[in-house]
């Protein structure tokens, strides 16, 4: 009978869930609601239940099931498995969310980061496929990261690397959520290309005023980018600010890791030109020649299910080398 | 009979060469001016002498030497030995290093970084030993790096990872020598403490003024550091804005790999609390609480010798591990 791993993908608003095969071929994926404010044991029930039922329609048994892996946003002990207090997750305070899962499956239960789930998805069989190296970083409210070295996710000492939306790009910048100034999360994310937006919107002649019927508040990375497709300049002004941030960050990691490639994933990573060729070309101005022109800059190969695949596929390495 | 690793670290002004025990004890070491224009042949023969006369005069014999590493400045390719052409010798232009020491020297020879080799020298026997991951930034002219990650140096894919000195730390701030803007490097190097100290010269009370009989070229790291010492209050503040750079860059780093240990090496990791004060506290201020307060920030436990032994370190562990 063959082998499975499931991949559970936690966030704020669904739980997605996957059914990968040894062979790396998806069986399956689900989504549903996750009702966050219900709370962790309600939340860890409907996650059990979404397993089962995926399993079930499927044809499956859970005797077939190697490993889940879940992704859950930070911070969080990956070996523990125990998440602290995710911002996104109401009521969830220092849930150990591995043994409670692995309680109501009865399998072997793993916890990862969500950044770091996405960028293992994304090495294992997306856009960083067969790289010596990768990095990754997750544009969406923040923007998060994931670097893959020497084959294994690097995780650091307490699990925390990979803050890529926390390099300092800016000294005495923008203030960031973290509390630091110059992040490169605060211009580079969604809500930072909002603030652009927002800076120069009272001298701004856009259409985005009457998309927003004059309120600024009303903004929107998806307004932001409609304007820009449609060539409103003042549109492509901020999309361009916020390619040019990524870019400074994606040169310092290239200057630092010298990697293979480094992938775009989340909503934002879809606006195609509109970012690529400005990263690209700050990339070339700001980072050595030879790496520069080494790595290959790509959006997500498995668009919006790097995280759930991501998951599926750290839950199979971890089971392999049982490194916890 | 016992065997030795050798290690040279070559550099513009300077051969260093050491002899390592397999115990990794330093059995022996000496110096010699490189004498950097008489071109690559000379330099190379020049070498081969140190390596034979320290051997010689500490009672050993070739026979005894399993393999030798040699560290120079870069660009080059490590895997292939050779020495593209690196600004401080003059005259080399592609030179075979590894190859040619081996023809001179009938044992294997491996040729690195010279920032490699001092983070990979603090890693085997210094600040660094038994850490779980280091980052490395070497100060002087320039800013250089060395990661360990999962117990190698990380070199990335062309090896030309680490290169610490390049993140951007200012969008549009201080040209940099490799041709980018806000660089590290043109903050927090020797060279950008000097800029720094240039900028605020006319308006200065300083006895900097007096130090350089008035002519700011005459400035050096060491006339900035000996004023600070004094109480110099422009000195002070020169030293603190480096170290705030410094920080940044080293809150980047913290953030992006949450490394066990963070090492300064160079002349001006001598500093002492002037710098390394600002540069924790800055790290505070902008990496996230837990690697923050995890990562050691230190200076070279080898002092001036991390690229020396970390030449002999590399050797050894390239020799071990048969791997280029």
């Amino acid at each position: 009978m063959n082998k499975v791993i499931i991949g559970v993908d936690l966030g704020g608003t669904n739980i997605k869930t996957a059914i990968v095969g040894e062979d790396k071929k998806i069986i399956a994926k689900s989504s549903q609601p996750t009702g966050e404010d219900t709370g962790p044991e309600a939340v860890m029930n409907l996650m059990a239940q979404c397993i089962s039922d995926l399993i079930r329609d499927n044809g499956l048994e859970m005797s077939q099931v190697l490993a889940a892996g879940f992704g859950a946003p930070g911070p969080m002990n990956w070996q523990t498995g125990i998440v602290f207090s995710p911002p996104n997750l109401k009521g969830w305070k220092d849930v150990p969310l591995a043994e409670e899962m692995q309680k109501r499956l009865g399998i072997p239960c793993y916890v990862d980061n969500d950044a770091n789930v996405a960028c293992y998805g994304e090495y294992w069989l997306g856009a960083g496929q067969g790289a010596d190296s990768i990095v990754v970083f997750t544009l969406g409210t923040g923007v998060g990261g994931g670097i893959v070295v020497f084959g294994k996710l690097l995780r650091g000492i307490d699990g925390t690397a990979a803050e890529l939306g926390h390099l300092t790009v800016q000294r005495d910048g923008r203030l960031c959520g973290c509390g630091a100034r110059g992040c490169l999360e605060a211009y580079a994310s969604v809500t930072g290309m909002i603030r652009t937006a927002e800076e120069g919107w009272d001298k701004a002649e856009t259409k985005l005023k009457q998309m927003c019927k004059g309120d600024p508040k009303a903004l929107r990375g998806k307004l932001i980018y409609d304007a820009a497709v449609e060539g409103d300049a003042y549109a492509l002004h901020v999309f361009h600010e916020t390619a040019v941030w990524l870019g400074l960050g994606a040169a310092s990691m290239i200057n630092a890791l010298n990697p293979e490639r480094l992938i775009f994933c989340g909503g934002m990573s879809n606006a195609g030109d509109l970012l690529f060729s400005t990263v690209r070309e700050t990339v070339m101005a700001n980072a050595f020649e030879v790496p520069a022109k080494r790595c290959q800059i790509l959006p997500a190969g498995l668009g919006n299910d790097s995280g759930v695949i991501g998951c599926a596929g750290c839950a199979l390495d971890r089971y392999l080398r049982k490194d916890g």
